[in-house]
């Protein structure tokens, strides 16, 4: 079992010929996500061959152009391949208004529902979940009202030990699920044996949580705590950290701390200032406080695994 | 004297990793005008090298995505990097409540004016002038409200000849303007000198024509009579005509047929359906109505010369 995480664009601010500004594909246990949109991102989703008809939830962290400005011109093209499932779309207060206006004065005639679940709270809460995942917010603090998110793959059954199983003539297929569940088997003697004994652990619930754009901001780390992977902005260099304060963005050694107290096991970095063409310092001190930093990577796929 | 067309995009519909929606930088008496805006146009201008500062004045064809969803994030950018004057936005009705309505929602404290200059009538009319300059609309027929554009020189001054003018001792350097704008010049001696005999011709005003997206429009003809250049669409080729008229689009004939009655002196066709890979047949189709076509080049400089 693995998540696998497609960087589309990590840059800040405004589009050149060579970056790209924040989008994420996301695939855990087969549901694909795509984490904020800025403008270009279906190119982006073309380059990296996404299968457009299967991503029908959309996470927008804020309302800057650089994370929502390629959203209107995805769902035009999602009309224009004739899509007929439904779009779920969440975000942060205003992202209804922001969509249905452009639709409105386009004259688009929607070919699938847009669902849209506005988040308005300042407090973490669950934004989605279905079988498999549950999608958590994380409050960031930004100049304007956002939101990271927090993936997270359900609690998985326990696996069938079927060596010890079939030893007992009398467990039943229909005696499964509760196995899997963690239940011990009652023998028709009275014999009580151990779920531990019949079962094997269960696969590790895998985790990711995108918290971009934010300044420093410490208290996201209990809703984060041992996430595998955590890409967290870091848009200065710590010499920058006035400009870092002003303008709403973390440095990249205030990421790798947050990473650190979090007990993440993997730090990716993103949403770099246009005025840092080398990276490598923004790494080198991420990496000071939390070794296991990366730098991201635009289009490769990042496995996240136990 | 030359006006310059750089092509950014021609491609209709959506966009892909290889094709651009429609824009296009036209450079008249040094004056830089955007034509249509399609997502991912900032990149393009970035290609093409345009000064960003230089372009004060956008004219917008219709609110179709892929003529107008790069536009917000091109004003964004021009924040971004600090422009201080007005910027000047042509289009249909509707396109302020576009782009304010994205504009407060993004919280955005812009840091010059936006002056919108919204279309509404279905005559053609003097959209802008100034001294060197006059653009008029040119109605069209599209599914939506839509217009195209005629850029025009203004007529130029006639050259003086300085061999005759200084042949006669009298003629003052304050003379030159009523030679210029094409009077006679009295001697002293009550003789009256023919302005024929002081100046030459004036060079020839220079015009292009921007049309898409539109049906077939015989009655744009008188509009654009005897254009140096028409770029008009020619979304399809001719054997699906009625899908043309379904959709609001011209065939590649049709384009011809409209550059043939309007004496223009050069063809481009453009906003291919995505169903075409190979442009020739669409080429082939217009040159047998209308000769001196050509096909778009996205990022060459195409120069209109007398």
């Amino acid at each position: 079992m693995s998540i696998k995480l497609t960087i589309l664009g990590f840059n800040s601010a405004l589009p050149t010929a060579f970056t790209h500004p924040t989008a994420q594909l996301l695939n855990i246990a087969e549901r694909h996500f795509l984490i904020d949109c800025g403008e270009g991102t279906q190119v982006q989703l073309r380059k990296a061959k996404a299968k457009f008809n299967r991503i029908n939830h959309i996470f927008i962290s804020h309302l800057h152009g650089d994370h929502v400005f390629g959203l209107i011109g995805l769902i035009s093209t999602f009309q224009l391949l004739g899509r007929d499932t439904a779009l779920h779309i969440h975000g942060p207060k205003g992202i209804e208004e922001f969509i249905t206006t452009q639709l409105r004065l386009t004259e688009s005639n929607n070919s699938f529902d847009i669902v849209f679940n506005e988040l308005h709270t300042k407090e973490s809460v669950l934004v989605f979940e279905d079988d498999k995942v549950e999608i958590f917010s994380i409050p960031l603090n930004h100049r304007v009202y956002t939101n990271g998110y927090l993936f997270r793959e359900k609690e998985k059954p326990r696996k069938l030990n079927m060596d010890t199983i079939t030893a007992f003539n009398e467990i039943e297929v229909c005696d499964y699920q509760n196995l899997k569940n963690g239940k011990d088997f009652i023998l028709k003697s009275g014999e009580i044996i151990s779920n531990d004994y019949l079962t094997f652990d269960a696969p590790k619930s895998l985790s990711y949580a995108f918290c971009s754009d934010t300044k420093y901001k410490p208290d996201i780390v209990p809703i984060i705590k041992d996430v595998d992977v955590l890409y967290h902005e870091s848009t200065f260099l710590h010499e920058l950290k006035d400009l870092a304060i002003y303008t709403g963005h973390s440095t990249a050694k205030e990421a790798a701390l947050i990473a650190k107290a979090a007990n993440a096991k993997k730090l990716i970095l993103g949403h770099f200032s246009n005025r840092y063409h080398d990276y490598k310092p923004l790494l080198l001190e991420a990496q000071e406080e939390f070794p296991n930093t990366i730098l991201p990577e635009v289009l490769k796929e990042i496995k996240i695994k136990e």
